[in-house]
């Protein structure tokens, strides 16, 4: 009668956790909602571009993004969740983003792939810090950025030094999508009780407390001002 | 000295022939502008999508023909040519069939993806027939319609069960399809000279003189009509 070993995987028994669970679908359903936007948003940004060769190149990232989405609603049906209804909740904040940072030119739209995916990269990665093992691996597979920013860097960095007066305006696009996802975020973090009981932590699940959570957008907005400075903008 | 037998494979051997060679990057370079455009229409016309659902549904139609272009540039290096020239001819033909085909709505991009995409199918695969067997395969594999004609003849006939005046005006656009095509196709045809010349044959190849064309050109009429008819809608 005594010690009974459980040999179930250690993703199932956390998965009894019904708010985690919930937790969890919500933040899968964000990431995939998240990459089908980005998919929109990058194939008509690659209309902006000057050369085919440009084109080709953001319309494979395009590509790339939608490329993830499968997995995640995959995900989401095995954890018992319609992965419609899942993205659902994100599609507000998300298309509002979006509709906020509209690239006018070809670069704005080089600086939002970049800077704006690193953000949201970001901000998943270290939510998924806080989850099992199998769901993280998912998450972060999901957010790699499939080479956008060397091809970013080095087209930003050429149209710099081509046109100077380029970097100020380039630099206030920056600090303005950073505001705008910040503001979507808190949006989110606001509607979302699922969400914001993760960050919280549960039984045997750390959780972050408000301080934690401080230094978490502390070092979000440091690796904002490294990307902007490795395209040689001030953030 | 008799009989010395030629071990290279048949590819190499048919690729000396230098406008054999160069009519098959003329094709290669069309079929992968005609992937590459075909992903950016589809990325447009799945905003128009009713449902979040269908959204998917065409934005991963769309993933999936870009998917093709890479292995078509491959190709293309192989023969000696730079991919993005080897699409340049065909922009003009290929942009203004789509500029002259923008679908109104849901269904007329539906109708669009299918009829228009089956099309071209047709007529790459009759030129196919004509090449060498590893071109062939290449470019069969990348006609690959990847589901989209059973998702749109799903969605059509629901639609036209649900409002059958719709049929009029979706037959008056099938048929305003097959006329932007064939004038398309008679531009590139009168400007290309190699990919005359491939259908025209040449030393080991048998071509095709005009009344073969004629039963090509019947063919293909005899299939879009087919196409129309499995959607309901008289061609």
């Amino acid at each position: 009668m005594t010690e009974s070993r459980d040999d179930r995987p250690a993703a199932q028994v956390v998965f009894e956790d019904e708010e985690y669970r919930l937790a969890v679908i919500d933040l899968l359903g964000a990431v995939a909602y998240g990459e089908l936007s980005a998919f929109e948003r990058l194939a008509d940004d690659a209309k902006l571009a000057p050369t085919m060769r440009d084109k080709v190149e953001m319309s494979g990232m395009a590509s790339l993004e939608f490329g993830h989405v499968g997995r995640l609603h995959d995900r989401i049906r095995e954890l018992g969740a319609d992965p419609f209804e899942a993205m659902a909740p994100f599609e507000a904040a998300i298309d509002s983003f979006h509709v906020h940072t509209a690239p006018a030119d070809w670069y704005e739209g080089l600086i939002k792939a970049y800077v704006g995916d690193g953000l949201a990269a970001d901000f998943y990665r270290e939510i998924a810090a806080y989850l099992d093992a199998e769901t993280r691996d998912l998450i972060i597979a999901s957010l790699d950025d499939s080479g956008q920013a060397v091809f970013a860097v080095r087209h930003i960095r050429q149209a710099i030094d081509d046109d100077p007066k380029l970097s100020g305006r380039l630099a206030l696009w920056g600090r303005r999508l950073m505001g705008e996802a910040l503001t979507q975020a808190q949006h989110v973090a606001a509607e979302r009780d699922a969400l914001s009981a993760l960050l919280a932590g549960g039984i045997d699940r750390p959780g972050l407390d408000l301080a934690a959570i401080g230094r978490m957008f502390t070092r979000i907005t440091e690796r904002h001002n490294e990307r902007m400075a490795e395209v040689g903008l001030s953030a």
